[in-house]
């Protein structure tokens, strides 16, 4: 049983990117965290919006199963800071994250670029690191998918849980949601899909436990003789 | 329980390239075949070695308790024609394979390159298509991994029926072979790894069969009203 | 008006990859040639079906407003050698082609990227020369777009004629085609598109004529003063 | 007739980046503004430069044709943050624009970088954004080129009224700028062309006015029958 | 005799990146300096580690025949801002450097990213910009190597100079190390190496002084006529 | 002193791509060799001129300085096959060439791919292989330079040298091959340059010779423990 942790710069960002794979995890009996940085307080709509989009960012946790962490930051003010990568390496170390789902590096939104360089500084020591695809999303080449056929029509009620969003936003169209799932699906070879670039991904081929090199049994481990020395 | 193909242009490349994942598969309980498609006619040694190569791929292939099944063809005349997509084809559907490694197609050795291709031809409707690195490959980013710090021990046993080529050609050294294993270990954040860029690579993460498109449920499968018409 | 040449390497490969591009050039009263370099021999179906490609093809052709030419080549056995890139020669010539279309160069099939290289030596001194992608086609980072959204019912109509391709390929499927024109659309923030990566595409600003360098008014024209002498 | 936008951090950078092409835009009929985000304060030259510089850009602009925008922002200290994504949106907003030129986004200015990321963020739902060289641009792909050779002088002369900058600056070489000019010409298999890297072009094959994809006929929508709900 | 500058975001990057190389350069008769950016305020240990780091650092640059610079900025806050830029433009100034090493631009410390993006804005005048690779280095595709065969041993011990950090950090692993300058030796054809993905690099085929265009014999210079004025 | 070897397809493709580096290299003191693999059979011009172009080779590489090695094999015929590597393993073993100079690898004419495939499978084991641009070249980028600013009126010289490519060919304008070597130039901070992207280039940091990993000294060689065993 593993511990993903989804994390996105908005309401909504968890789901456009990777809420079937989420639902997929819960379904293989995973742990599944969504961080949302802020509570898109410059997103489209008027202010009551706001405490609206919170409300619907709950509920579309609910619908994914997921537990939901705010990390209380503010809409287009983020940076990849040092308080930023200490606030992601907390929500890391309170899961025991075992895979980080996170925006794309190359976004043309600024909140977006900075949450996946923040992400990328506090996962440095984990071993599963993979970027989902956002509307905003500009170079993005996956290499790794997960077949989502089962759990599009789960997605789709997860994001129609953002009714102001998918109302009021051009870059949120269902459509285009349901197009891209079979676009990435027919290039994985299976129905839909969703996509994803690693920083980097350590497949699972059975369930043993990681070691770390200095578990390793001593006939094969690398033994520079020179000692270090001041 | 997976059926895995690892494809190799010449004895050792398979061991080289893959051995320890090898390894880590049949310790999962999949089966696993190795495609040699040369005996090594080209390689290093007299002529004698030629048949004492094949002995030898014979033994690193049970070290690694795989089937060896030979491809026939010449060294350092491979290309990538419809005879060689069709070869590997047939091995694809006899082994009913999910996952298939192969060379990366950025290789400085024409086999290489022709054996990439190809099977990026013949495996062009499975969805697990990973490529590995041999010493003679050029640009390579991998971005998936596997630990293999339980099984290097083997790899090096394998490898080590490789005695004639491991003796003769400046291009197999032991030494590169764990340290690349270390190197691409600490860039996965684990011990000992081998790398690997896909092509394309769906994730398990339950053990669900995968559904083509028109066996979706109707409710999301996408309905271009417009009918096909000639 | 342009004079537009779209390659392919089989049957149905041009309507697949830029069919409504095709439309779009037409109805801005472009003059389009289609060059379908082989009968199909080697795809999917018994031998009637040959002859029934070529009438589907031509029947294809016709639904775009192209001209057909056939390569007369054979399927699966395309190389990018001299002949290959004479034949494209020739066509270019006879159609005084300003921009041409082809399959995009990194593609699991061979007679695919065979076409891809000898298109791309054929036109080595075209200023126009655009990449579309199929199914087979592997990595593809598009650049530039086409709005399809008034053709793309058109293209539909267009694939419909071949009719045994669609029926009996698993690599042909119309959903996916609709998906893939709507994925791209949202990356061209328009409604539909087909997505092209060029090797080079001079813009049309306005309606000037090209000139080449030693054309230029001699007062910025480079002056290396040294005399070029045997 | 096209609303043309180029964005620069500095004065002459639009000039050297794309000031031909906005000459072929305006001899097409185009409108054409520039807005220029700094002053230039920290520049090379003694202060009284400052206002010099101003006036210089003044000028240039008259030499192209071209409407000014001052961004009024600082030198050397913009960053791609809310307030400057806003400052561009107003600026697109106000002209309509259907394309925009801006600097490429991997530059060793850290103005340059900024500016190239903010754009991308403020035209995120414009269907043409073309990245040009600087003297400081690192990688740069090109993939898109302008014939120029009818506007290479009128270029020279825009630069020239920059004249603070050419005689003391080590980056504004203006035989480096002919020379890369007939360098990019000869990719691009014409004469003289300047050079873009788009995050996304779409082509206009005819005069037909960009869909969005709610305005499309119905029978080629994608229909997810699962409807939205909370 | 060259004057070489190797710049770090903390104290050990330099070492762990181009420990070797300086050393190749010092035994060539070059003139070596360390600008260390930060005092590694933030790194693993107790508070009086930090006054540690430092004298480890001198300690290490002894070992390297170094001359020290601190950049006496802080740790985890660096930016690639002007003053930044301003200081490694000092430094580059004072020693009149031909070539500078730095981090690689793709990161996952925003430190590493910051002083990477600073130093090519420093350097933009200079021919010789080398990245090196960090731990966390993420994107990585080296063209140019060093063989440190002769040198590794002395790398080793000017790392063993920073105790605190080889005994807590889990990000410097002194086998890995190793392993990771076989794996770079294997990819250059040498022993051991260290592995540099360049901005620029300009070769010194003989010892000739490099001069600037303006410096070039008349004879081949590029004369555009169009004279630049306002 | 080195021993430098270079490679091209077709008479005139080693001077255009790399022949100002060439003088360099002789100017340093090191033996250049020039090793063109056809006659240029296929090249513009009637039967006389293909006798024509070889003299015109010959009087080329007198103006280098360079020795001239015939290929013997066929324009437009060239493939990377096991008889075009072992020809150019031939003359690299007998001129025991330290750096190899040869076409970029993506290049629209298939001679040029063929010949760079070539040359890196038989340099497979040299730790200099840099490829060049031609006209002819698709992408293309450089990380190393040469300063030709001292050798391009001999570049130009050498060129002159094939007077009946550069009357007939419209790939060979000399003001290209000089705007080119400007725009590098720039590039490279310097004033004219040749560009290079390299497969792998070990610099040469001070005079020393290289040793294989099984020479280094003892103490700190990578020690597996696990011995190969069949």
């Amino acid at each position: 049983m593993r511990s993903v942790l989804a994390i996105g710069a908005h309401p909504d960002d968890v789901e456009l990117g990777c809420g079937a794979t989420l639902l997929a995890h819960a379904a293989a009996g995973d742990t599944v965290t969504m961080l949302v940085m802020t509570g898109g307080e410059s997103g489209p709509g008027d202010p009551e919006h706001v405490t609206g989009r919170r409300l619907e960012q709950e509920a579309a946790a609910r619908a994914l199963g997921a537990r939901l962490v705010w990390g209380g930051m503010y809409d287009c003010m983020l940076t990849a800071d040092a308080a930023t990568v200490a606030l992601i390496e907390g929500v890391l170390e309170e899961t025991a994250a075992d895979v980080v789902y996170v925006h794309a590096p190359d976004d043309s939104h600024q909140d977006h670029r900075a949450i996946a360089s923040a992400a990328q500084g506090a996962a440095r020591r984990l071993s599963r690191v993979l970027h989902y695809q956002s509307p905003s999303t500009l170079s993005f080449t996956p290499t790794v998918y997960v077949d989502v056929t089962a759990h599009l029509t789960g997605k789709l009620h997860a994001l129609g849980a953002h009714a102001s969003q998918v109302e009021l936003s051009a870059m949120v169209e269902p459509d285009a949601v349901v197009a891209s799932a079979r676009h990435w699906g027919a290039q994985a070879r299976i129905g839909y899909a969703e996509a994803f670039a690693p920083t980097r991904m350590v497949l699972d081929l059975a369930p043993a436990p990681r070691r770390r090199a200095e578990d390793l049994p001593a006939v094969h481990r690398l033994v520079p003789t020179a000692r270090l020395a001041g």
